[in-house]
């Protein structure tokens, strides 16, 4: 992995050596996150898309405070899914006004506590924008919304499809009208509109083609809408590499459609900021999984390596969120990187169970109990996307580096 | 799931009707475990299986210190996967003679806690036998171990494979001689051999044939010995029906196989007590997940109901843990169990993941918000393997009715 460089045989994290990291940290295992790469990623993404594009942070990737107050020094909004995540947000700094909600089953509370907070609502049902009314009476605040909507197509070629078809997502484009009525009458405060197509997409052409049919869904949609579009959140989905033969995307496609968005946008939808959001691809391959090893076993001409870390820290890792096939996320032995390859070892974690796996029958180099086993592109949907309960060992711990 | 009872269109958990125990609770998502379904399939077991077989509780299936306090009575001891269950089962008034503690990567404290606590330690590689030999040198404590085999076999139809060809977990057979010398001479106390195929297995003529084989291979086994065997672990594996068509597993042929190894071994291992460890089958039907449903929205003519609980909470019944191919647990309406099924739905969780889905075009109760939605095969492997932290989303309570 690029990203990462190495000294005398040590993996650099943050120009820090992991052994010496490790003294730091104090324990294994650990996630580590590279603030510099955090800032690369974001720099780069900023200067390969036109200016005048909005980039917002969804913080379920990561949700560490201490990223999203990097983050939130980085880009131009952040986007929660939970009243808890709006707190960090809060606490990190982030303007209110520049925060955006959204998620399928939003509460009563939650959505009360958005509403004082000052931030935007993406409306995902009409019970909401009954609630929202409710709440405006009650307070006298305004209310700042949104409408999510489900498009009716899908992102091709995406790890996970949030649109198109039957949804529990956002309202389906053609009850957007009647919602944006309704919206109105609620006396709620209509911004925009927020289109998400899918996610941990590497196929540039595929995004072009959800963000070109997003953008022309809005325009129909803005028709009916109670107020000129301000916000128009196109969504996100880049996805990153991680299993053999997958390649970083080339947004430069990506870019020039974005800018003949804009340039129908200034025309036909004048007042609106045009915003792409992303989790992952923005922290993603910032972030690495730490553990040492406990044992070296071999059985029946299989050798094992047994982690202090596993599945109840890195579930996706495992192969266990969401994929059909496990594949082998890239790992490497993080005091050994100038050591030549041995031949094939699996490394496992301590659970008492054969889904605790971490790397199947991957070329590593020989490596001893003490060693330090790094799996890459753990910066997003690690350690919350975790069952770290699960056997109740010794919990993780996170550092920003 | 006819283990739970309704009155007046309600779900009884230990008697209380659901909207009377969601009241006590305080609030929703939350699991509830009958303490008097635990008592029931704790005796039912012991009442079908012969006299003096010993019945172990593995309480990584549900960690909870009322259910294992609870379970302490029912069993005759404990199995551990961690240093910290070793703490909740000692604090709950297990007997340490009676806790075994197995797992592929122990850390050298936690051989340490264990020894010091004086339970049985499963050994499962040659690191453990020195590093306990160190122990026993600095400290003077006994160490009492068992060795884990990793059977020359296969459990056949399980849920999961933990045994036969290369595997992480335990000795293999063929290595078990030498490990066996190994202990001898660093001055262990040896106790006798754990022996685990696999999990999750409805077929008894698999059982009944894994744990004859287990017994062969012991037997063969102790004499390499240092000491006559007086544990024998012959593993669990018995599953619970969690999907349309399965059924509860027939105990007799395993009880009269059990029997036969009794008469055996009481010739040819006469000190050796027979322990059958199991984790989900005494626990799992005792368990339900109750969530609120949040909103009902119709796309695209499908309906989902939106609840506050889900993938974070109950990974299993999502589908993302460990299954190939997604199944519906079981699943009702726990105010409306005496309505008749309206037509599909699809109940989901809050989360912004396609993901998150508790039962997919189920056949259910007309249900509004505000209703509970009752998730059932929920009292195992159910909110410790979830990653609560995921979104951060509300966490859930536990209670033991």
């Amino acid at each position: 992995m690029d990203q990462f460089t190495s000294e005398a045989g040590e993996l650099l994290v943050g120009g820090i050596p992991l052994g010496r990291l490790l003294a730091r940290v104090g324990q294994t295992p650990f996630y580590a996150y590279d603030r510099e790469l955090l800032t690369r990623r974001s720099k780069e993404l900023r200067d390969a898309l036109p200016k005048g594009i909005k980039i917002h942070y969804a913080m379920k990737a990561n949700p560490m405070p201490a990223v999203v107050g990097h983050m939130a020094r980085l880009v131009d909004g952040i986007d929660v899914a939970s009243a808890q995540e709006l707190q960090v947000a809060l606490d990190c700094g982030a303007d209110p006004r520049e925060i955006s909600f959204a998620g399928p089953g939003k509460r009563h509370e939650e959505l009360r506590q958005a509403v004082a907070a000052g931030i935007l609502i993406n409306i995902e049902s009409f019970r909401e924008v009954n609630e929202l009314g409710a709440i405006r009476q009650a307070s006298g605040w305004p209310v700042r919304v949104a409408v999510r909507v489900n498009p009716d197509f899908e992102l091709k070629s995406s790890g996970m499809k949030m649109g198109g078809g039957p949804k529990q997502f956002g309202v389906d484009a053609e009850q957007v009208p009647e919602l944006l009525a309704a919206i109105g009458q609620a006396g709620l405060a209509f911004e925009g509109f927020h289109l998400f197509a899918g996610s941990q997409n590497l196929r540039p052409e595929a995004i072009v083609e959800a963000q070109r049919k997003s953008f022309e869904l809005a325009l129909r949609l803005a028709e009916h809408a109670p107020s000129p579009v301000r916000f128009l959140n196109l969504g996100g989905g880049f996805g990153i590499p991680y299993f053999p033969g997958e390649q970083r995307i080339d947004l430069s496609a990506i870019a020039d459609n974005l800018a003949a968005i804009q340039r129908e946008a200034a025309e036909k939808m004048p007042d609106a900021e045009i915003v792409i959001e992303l989790g992952r691809y923005l922290v993603g391959e910032a972030g690495i999984y730490v553990s040492r090893i406990i044992d070296r076993k071999v059985s029946r001409g299989h050798t094992y390596l047994v982690t202090d870390g596993g599945l109840h820290h890195h579930l996706s890792a495992s192969g266990n969120f969401g994929q059909v096939i496990r594949k082998n996320y890239p790992v490497s032995i993080g005091n050994r990187m100038n050591d030549a390859n041995a031949g094939p070892v699996s490394v496992v974690g301590p659970l008492c169970t054969p889904l605790d796996i971490l790397a199947d029958r991957m070329n590593l180099p020989d490596a001893q109990p003490g060693d330090l086993v790094v799996v890459y592109q753990s910066g997003a949907y690690g350690a919350t996307a975790s069952p770290r309960g699960f056997l109740s060992h010794p919990d993780l711990v996170e550092v920003l580096v």
